[in-house]
């Protein structure tokens, strides 16, 4: 028997990309381990290796002032948004973890009522399960496939 | 066990999008039970708490009228539009009852080929069995992101 | 127990989708039978009945010479590229063979790091299982929305 079924981790998308769109962010940080990568970066940043990128977290309490800070800032206000996510896929699996690599789109709606198509790119995931027996991510890099998003740092991806 | 499993309500989904992109639409009326909500609204309104919206339904009949009407009007010979629904959240279920919450994109092709986001946003849906086990919508809310969606009318979304 | 799952028709594309949008794309061929139909082509086109296309191969030896000569090329210096594929609905299935449609969107991400919706449709798939029990594509008729895609030619879709 799998531990993490492709059911479990469309159910755990599902659940993330919900609580973004549908502004109940202050529990996206509960996606995380308290212990995490959370990493928005480019392909070719990526490829290259490089642990820098356009946002960095490598601890669930980093996350939560983020989410505190956009909220400060009204960020919210200015677009919706709308995330698409894809099929998983699993690339391995062993004893309570799973690397998983799952593509999305986000439409951004602008408040002209114009959607545009924002970002596409995968998630390079590595998941776990709580205590509880939740899914969590242990690490979730965002690998954006156009290399000039200068206005991303507004939301999670 | 679960009586509305992931695979089902995605069977489910992967079948209404088919039969409206694939000008099947004349079927769209069966996803629905006799007694039914379809609301094609925003999210503005819908916060507000107003059922008015661009569409509104609450039969199957009405929906079947909706249909003839886009065939009389040769609604379908304008453009073309693909829509891809996203994975799904299940709210909450009970005994033959199950609150589902589904993102979904919609892309218009017009006929000078050229295509583009036409629509973003999440299913509001309840749904339950009929007599024959088949899964129907008692209700489908349809959240729009966009403010602004005049041309909207033509098709089900 | 009915030997096409939503659950494996869903890990196959997304392999597929993978293989083709992360640069691994030589690998593509093998989700084909030896012995099989590849086509891409317009609605229209597919309604007439035409077997015609922008693409056609009747093998995986095609399908392998046409990846080398895109890599040769140098096709996949120019753009990226994101599928995301819907849900499957199967239409059919008997012993050994399932008939499933399936919705696609698929974007370019250009050097100039704008991005556009580039390709809607649907695959009408033909699936069966290799001896080690892989599934595997005996035919993918690719059938786009848009009327004018000269410049697909470039990328498996």
């Amino acid at each position: 028997m799998s531990t993490f079924t492709t059911e479990a981790l469309m159910a755990f998308n599902a659940h993330y990309a919900r609580i973004i769109d549908d502004d109940q962010v202050e529990q996206w940080p509960d996606c995380f381990t308290d212990d995490c990568l959370y990493l928005v970066t480019t392909d070719e940043n990526h490829r290259q290796g490089m642990q820098a990128g356009m946002i960095y977290a490598d601890s669930r309490g980093m996350l939560q002032d983020r989410i505190s800070a956009l909220r400060e800032a009204n960020v919210y206000e200015h677009h919706r948004y709308r995330h698409l996510v894809g099929l998983p896929f699993v690339v391995k699996q062993e004893a309570g973890l799973a690397e998983v690599e799952t593509p999305f789109m986000v439409a951004r709606i602008n408040r002209n009522g114009t959607t545009e198509l924002f970002a596409t790119g995968r998630y390079l995931d590595e998941m776990v399960r709580s205590a509880a027996g939740e899914l969590r991510l242990k690490q979730r890099i965002v690998v954006c496939d156009s290399q000039s998003m200068d206005t991303l740092l507004a939301i999670p991806l």
